[in-house]
């Protein structure tokens, strides 16, 4: 490992994880639901279903196997292979939200992201704490006292959200980080 | 929350919670033995039990209800209320090398630090990746690369490291943040 490499945090929940298309389709199925991603444009789920309707939301993501199922983003594995030879990797999801899934959270990055090493996974809360030159997160929120640069990873909630340099996409992550900056 | 508060990070095992204590009488009951953590100095417990045990500390470390078992550590609590006065507090716990152990170290945290917000919790491997002004651990291998001080918190495995300042109790960690050190 060179020492000058930067580091690079990635969130785990809508960014490597397609939580979002997981939860709509557990809820569209148990209540004949019909909500897409184009419906929950600069909203969060919760802000889209009925209010009688949340405490199932919590459920599902409570549920045992939940995190077990989430479909991996298109081109992230591909991409962070990549990105890992340029730079240091760090996956780091705020997991204290739902203390239930640490375990389900580990199995499924051992699963699909197997590259990744157990010591280079964190379990946090208040993403301040982490010690990066940059966030991929799709929760703007996360980057408020972030020592290092923050990039919005598009999400159906965050479409309305302006303060920061934005990716649409992993191919566009794969363009900004080993096309457009200048490599250590 | 104050910006110019020195931010803390603070390690579970054997620094808030008496790992050590819970793990050899584990192995003294089941096996007769007689070790003591006076046994123990300079050297791991691995290093003290015969080669052909060696999976059983293992499994008592995976074991359901070890991490729910652990005493806390004498002044701990009330000097970690202290603290958190004047610096902003994160626990950090090297969780990864028994992934199994995520759920039962955070119920402990919150049966016994109720007051540490799920916030300021992190699981990790590499402590490197820790934003903080200083790192309270008895593992010094964790302060390579750390971009702040570590304080070595005695344990009878470290008992022969000279690297760091070292704190032999919570008195001494008392002590040396809120006596000794200008606060801000």
């Amino acid at each position: 490992m060179q020492t000058t490499q930067k580091r690079i945090c990635i969130d785990m929940d809508e960014v490597m994880a397609d939580t979002v298309a997981e939860h709509l389709f557990r809820y569209n199925r148990d209540h004949g639901g019909q909500i897409t991603k184009a419906d929950m444009q600069g909203k969060w789920l919760w802000q889209v279903v009925p209010v009688d309707h949340h405490n199932k939301l919590e459920e599902y993501l409570r549920s045992e196997d939940f995190f077990d199922s989430l479909p991996v983003m298109p081109d992230a594995q591909r991409v962070l292979q990549r990105l890992q030879q340029h730079y240091e990797i760090f996956i780091a999801s705020a997991a204290m939200e739902v203390p239930t899934s640490f375990a389900a959270k580990f199995r499924w990055m051992q699963r699909h992201f197997s590259f990744i090493p157990p010591s280079h996974i964190v379990f946090c809360g208040d993403k301040t704490i982490l010690n990066a030159d940059f966030l991929i997160d799709d929760n703007a929120r996360q980057f408020r006292g972030f020592r290092g640069e923050g990039i919005l990873f598009d999400a159906p909630h965050n479409a309305l959200v302006t303060s920061h340099r934005r990716v649409s996409s992993w191919l566009e992550v794969e363009k900004l980080f080993l096309d457009d900056m200048n490599l250590a």
